[in-house]
């Protein structure tokens, strides 16, 4: 019988665990509400009742399981499998959760921040299978990313790698929240999606957006442009262009043999892809181009415990 | 008696060789005209010719000397030993270097990008020891950089990594050699200071360069700016705030242990640090920032000897 890891997925609003097999498909699954607000004893236990009852629910499953890894949001340090920070819920802070699950599991755990293990599960078994170097970007509001090299995270000297979303693309562009100017994420995040549309709208562009201004998302400027909304189309280009330019940056420093995209943006597809790629084309060295794969992630909402399993595996 | 490897430093106008000690001191050194223009097979045999040299001058060195390393400009593939292409000698595609040094010589060689060996041996014994990450720009006409990661040169998929001086700061910005536009190095080169220097004179700056607009180089800026002249210690400091840029950006990225510059660019000291460090100060996010030193790299010329034995050591 082969051996077993827990991979636990830990959101603001679910916590998503599943049996990880050795070859990274997942044999069973469960999810709860994280009830954030219990505080971090509650959440811990949560944590520890879903994968007592992923185990016990799964036939031949006891005594085959070998640990669980976790993937947290924010800000973690995967050394002391403490969870310094979370954005969401500043109140967290410094919490050690992997020892409060350790302790009440009574098995190994390993822990890392979300976005390194959703790039390693990528990098394992999804669009990365059989590349030792990826890099995931996670598209939403912000814009971070997992780097996996020599099929490793690499998670930078004090943790801090990643944060692709601040690199700059213009010194004397828009304000991020960080303080900086000009960050990919002003231009390409979905914040930004709904500054441009704003804009456009505020300067007489005629698009079927028009008269709902302040509930602009988007998921609705998507919504637009799949109806053949012109403007929201061109939104979503400018967008595509924008993270090719980031992209651009990544290949000339880094030359990964895949760069993935994940998150919610990646519902406009070729719509976004298409101008994303035509950018890097023409901005990139060939040398650095040339063999990097571009492309959509592939495990979607199984990253999360599928990463969280490998990262357990590799150790 | 402690092993010892020959660190080869192969330059467009001289080849250096050194004895290079299990603990990173160079033992005994010598120097010979590349005169590349007589051809791979003659710069091999020049090269092996100063190996040869170096340890039969070595008291005690023949029998103790394990191998050699190559350190070579421009494109090398590093698993096969070829240098694919040398941008200032055009003529020269694909030689297989190591191979033909290592059948004259007969003793094993590795062989690796000037870069990659120049940041290998100031993360050994440099102004990086002790860390484990960091990445090197040399600063010249145009910008690269040589990236340690663990210890280990981070190559990239294809050998293509550490293209920093082609990552976009400005998507509009003025056209790089390379096609795209606003390259870090279109603003932080060598050849955009002259670039901004000329402009400030034709827009009528009071420099003491005015009637030198001809013959600027890099250097004759920083000899007028330390001579006390305003607008090339303005340029200067210009350049330093762009680099600032570029290294706030790897910060985010990669987050190595240490940033350091070498090269020409280099000679102006804290004109250029300050600012530089100042820039990266306002623009990288705390976390980023926190742990990584920024400074200029320590072996100077000794870089590429140094790092081509280290590059041999760790295989």
């Amino acid at each position: 019988m082969e051996d077993l890891v827990i991979g636990v997925d830990l959101g603001a609003t679910n916590i998503k665990v599943g049996l990880v097999t050795a070859d990274g498909r997942i044999l069973s699954r469960r999810r709860l509400g994280t009830e954030v607000r219990e505080g971090p004893g509650a959440v811990a236990g949560r944590i520890c009742r879903a994968c007592r009852e992923l185990v016990s629910m799964t036939e031949s499953a006891p005594g085959r399981v070998l640990g669980a890894g976790v993937g947290c949001p924010g800000s973690v340090d995967s050394a002391s499998g403490v969870l310094r920070f979370w954005p969401n819920v500043p109140d967290w802070r410094n919490v050690p959760l992997r020892r409060m699950i350790e302790d009440e599991l009574g098995m190994r755990c390993v822990m890392d921040n979300d976005a390194n293990v959703a790039a390693l599960a990528e990098q394992w078994v999804g669009t990365g299978k059989g590349a030792s170097s990826l890099v995931v970007l996670t598209l939403g509001t912000g814009i971070g990313a997992g780097i996996v090299l020599n099929g490793r995270v690499w998670r930078g000297g004090n943790g801090a790698a990643g944060e692709v979303g601040h690199m700059s693309i213009n010194p004397r562009g828009p304000l991020c929240s960080c303080g900086n100017r000009g960050c990919l994420q002003v231009y390409a995040g979905a914040t930004a999606m709904v500054r441009r549309m704003r804009e456009a709208i505020e300067a007489g562009a005629r698009t079927s957006l028009a008269d709902r201004k302040d509930e602009l998302t988007a998921e609705l400027i998507h919504k637009a442009a799949l109806a053949g909304d012109e403007a929201s189309r061109r939104n979503i280009e400018q967008t595509g262009r924008y993270l090719g330019v980031g992209v651009s940056n990544l290949m000339h420093i880094l030359n990964p043999q895949v760069i993935a995209f994940s998150g919610g943006l990646t519902a406009a597809g070729e719509m976004l892809m298409a101008p994303l790629r035509d950018e890097v084309k023409c901005r990139t060295l060939e040398a650095c181009r040339r063999d990097t794969r571009v492309s959509f992630a592939a495990l979607l909402d199984d990253a999360g415990v599928i990463g969280a399993a490998r990262c357990f595996m590799i150790g």
